[in-house]
């Protein structure tokens, strides 16, 4: 059966029965429907008090065309530390709309080891994303707005530093020339749309701890700068106060459930290249106050996804994670040991081998955050056992398990080792976390500090103009901030066909941002895509409504 | 107490006891949160073969700034119904997002005749209006997909009829250049956005008559023409599957309640200028399967929104209504007399009956559509009983009832005349609803009909290009279609200074547009505004989330 196959024929509870699991009473699970639900602002207060459970990250190896199973992974370990007896619950991100219409919808996971209704959460879900856009944009009407009618903060139009955003993939609104059709529509300027999921209302949404930070955060925003180059705020515009009402909805976690009626909290998607790519903090401090073990993932790789949640979501959180677990697959192995995607399915266990220099690369950067370790090995059907075996044999050189895990086939059951070592890790008290870097650290060396300690580049690149910038935003009080990096996710450089474990590299970094409502400056390698285009042939052309009331082509 | 006071004070009870009050089972009921709820398309299936109840709309004279209390009244009377034992509910249209950010939001009714949940119904409801936002807005990044990748069916990109929607007050939007930035990201082209009430789609969605009939209305949406003027539709973008699976759901009737308790449908929000001004077909049909007595009200003044109620809302959905309330105000008939705002405190009989007039010719102009009639005097604190007495004596000469309501300050209580009027009126089975004038008219005849009849022009003017365009389409097969007039709210002429009942003058045709899958044509007489600005301090600055976690500053 196909994964859409599957999530038709989940008995899905009421979501009343999934919030009792987390002793949730009814009264504070605010519906949408009868199988989603947000928790209230109220109940999540009166949650301060109580101890946390234990948080697990889900990563990965860089992705490649094979498939690695991150979510999967996430969803079946929920299911597994359930099935073991555990009050276990995940924390995962919403989709995003708009590239649901170019390639086929993503699923939130796969087989047996699903999140659902997955229709809704492909769709408008409980409606958090189109609160961004709202809000966002409200910000940009403001902010012309303030122009049109005399320009009292003397904001330099040249250096508008704000876009407008919408969940679509339209590449007609990238690049625009706005305010045109005379004195009544104001002074035309270059502007242009970004996806809603790279906008920064998204990453400030995912790292507020509450409403009051939400809107001091949303204050933060630089929205523009004047001739002299200060900056202009939200603040300044006052659109912060409504912008934190249109969103005071979307701060709530969402309440869904998995195929084996567990609970999963939905909450968040920020863009994982110029944000940092994990589900809202809310949703996973709330989570630990109501599961013993939260079971969380991070965008991309752990190069880039494992380093973000740990060096930008747990240290501004205040979060320690417990256990991490690594996932990788034989095929993925087999493509890092230099297999073309179609022979993936002939058995090679030295190139299993071979590849296995990207996963012993991630295994030895996750030791540097003090947190302890596993390998998820994603069963796939054509895997041998003399494949497995040989990641097994290569972890355990490195003095870390690697387990074989079947939960796309067998749900929560299939995974019960992982569960069970995860336990182990979580309860033997090993976990240290620590950061990678100290916040009083200068910027550029926090940038190469990333480069050398995770990517092993030999140096960054970073010019004149970018240093000075880096500089400035240091004098004027950012210097603390942590830096997210925007980098391509297929390889530990730059260049995404460079798989396994390159050496003898140089980072350059192109373009540095500040995010000062987020919280973070984003260094730019490479080229990055805010606003997505449609193929030749969008699968929109395919979705519909079919006979049985069902949604066809959506996945 | 101001009425978000009262809505504040209200004591809400759970959407599934209102729900219940129409024998509407919880399975059915979709909630968002504790207070809202859809109901499932599977329900609204299953009531085809009950008997409707008695349609009752709520109309106006034309508004003047002294304020009418249409919706008040709409309230005000379901309570009414309820009040003397009848089993009704009322359908009222969804409020805009985007103008509540400029000038304060509007409540849905006021005083003791109110709907709630107040803050939700001004913010994002049920999300609605973003679904609509995103099933437009796919269209055009459809559109512009498909010249990017080729062009195939020969779009003249001059003519492109298809602008992009958002539901926010953004003047920077109005007239834009897009696609610019070179090859990858298309060709440019200039195009705009329009408030999401403006859409098409939404006039399709609240006239559809269920998912199929939404899926084919979309699909005969025209988009743009080739060069040899031909059109190109929606259908041949392939956007119209994808389209409906985007509204599923928002073609689902929301239910609130009264302050009272009683049920209210509150359903999609057409523009009521270049669209009908209606609340959706689906839950008024919805709403007459459920209630013996259905209380619906139409946009601005009669002269355009009970107009179009009756010629295309009733015509094409095959709605008989029984009664009709036709609001008035001592207040207005002042005004309309002559009596300048500031003045209004001051008793003046005199100036209140020469006002009269145009609550007279109001009278006539439904009297024509076959729907008997009862005037609803809507009290303020400051009429007097001789103010009172000149309208209804005015409206006895003329055969009409004028009975005097004071739900504002008693709820349902207060307008307990009104709605045994109604009664009599719905049961007296002497409504014979016909519209204005036949399908088969030819197309610049509907319009000087409806500007003769009821506006009481003495010419239509049509220039030779308006008269050619209106036989193209007649040629085109889109003869039978009703006209959807876009003139001010404020005069049966197009001069919104012009109060009363004037005569001796024309009625210019400025333009006429194609709404081929909403299915009507409009006829513009003036400037319609399709993107509203902010003013120079928008409401938005004051909008926040209190210490009380309420939410000031939005009404």
């Amino acid at each position: 059966m196909s994964d859409i196959e599957i999530a038709r024929k989940a008995n899905k509870k009421p979501i009343q029965e999934i919030g009792a699991k987390l002793d949730i009473p009814n009264e504070h699970l605010l519906p949408f429907g009868h199988d989603k639900a947000k928790i209230s602002e109220e109940f999540i207060k009166s949650l301060a008090d109580k101890p946390n459970g234990k948080l697990i990250l889900v990563t990965a190896i860089n992705p490649t065309p094979a498939g690695e199973g991150k979510t999967t992974t996430t969803v079946g370990l929920g299911d597994g530390l359930n099935a073991i007896g555990k009050k276990a619950a995940i924390c995962i991100r919403e989709a995003s709309l708009g590239p649901n219409f170019g390639m086929k919808g993503g699923a939130a996971g796969g087989g047996y080891a699903q999140v659902v209704p997955m229709e809704d959460m492909n769709l408008h879900f409980t409606g958090d994303f189109h609160a961004i856009t709202s809000a966002h944009n409200l910000l940009a009407a403001m902010l012309d707005n303030h122009i049109y009618w005399g320009n009292e903060l003397d904001i330099d139009i040249r250096r508008i530093a704000y876009r407008r955003v919408m969940d679509m993939n339209d590449r007609a609104l990238r690049d625009n020339v706005h305010n045109l059709g005379g004195v009544a529509n104001g002074f035309p300027r270059q502007g242009g749309f970004d996806i809603t999921v790279a906008s920064e209302v998204m990453a400030i949404l995912c790292l507020a701890t509450d409403l009051k930070d939400l809107e001091k955060r949303l204050g933060d925003i630089i929205v523009a700068y004047r001739r002299d180059r200060s900056p202009v705020y939200c603040r300044d515009i006052k659109a912060d106060g409504a912008m934190a009402v249109l969103l005071q909805q979307a701060m709530q976690p969402n309440l869904v459930q998995t195929l084996e009626n567990n609970p999963a909290f939905v909450h968040g998607g920020p863009f994982a290249n110029i944000a940092h790519g994990c589900n809202s903090v809310v949703a996973t401090t709330t989570a630990l106050k109501l599961a013993d073990y939260v079971v969380t993932e991070a965008g991309f790789g752990a190069d880039l996804g494992a380093e973000k949640f740990f060096d930008i979501k747990c240290r501004k959180a205040g979060l320690k994670p417990d256990a991490v677990v690594l996932v990788a697959t034989v095929r993925a192995m087999k493509m890092n040991g230099g297999v073309a995607k179609a022979d993936l399915g002939t058995e090679n266990p030295d190139a299993v081998k071979a590849g296995c220099d990207n996963l012993g690369r991630h295994i030895e950067n996750l030791k540097k955050f003090g947190v302890p370790l596993v390998v998820g090995i994603n069963h796939f059907v054509t895997d041998t056992d003399a494949e497995v075996a040989a990641i097994q044999d290569y972890c355990k050189e490195r003095g870390v398990d690697a387990v074989l895990n079947k939960h796309w086939a067998d749900g929560g059951a299939g995974i019960k080792g992982t569960a069970e070592k995860v336990v182990e890790l979580c309860e033997g008290g090993t976990a240290d976390f620590k950061p990678l870097y100290p916040d009083d650290m200068p910027l550029a060396e926090k940038i190469e500090t990333i480069a050398k300690e995770i990517y092993r580049a030999d140096s960054v690149v970073l010019d004149g103009k970018i240093r000075d910038q880096l500089k400035q935003w240091e004098d004027a009080g950012y210097g603390n901030l942590p830096v997210c990096m925007a980098k391509t996710q297929y390889s530990f450089t730059t260049d995404p066909n460079r798989r396994g474990a390159p050496t003898g590299f140089d980072l350059p970094v192109r373009e540095v941002r500040l995010s000062a409502g987020a919280g973070f400056i984003v260094a730019i390698c490479g080229e990055i895509m805010t606003m997505p285009g449609l193929p030749r042939v969008p699968s929109a052309e395919n979705i519909r409504i079919n006979d049985k009331g069902e949604i066809d082509g959506l996945f």
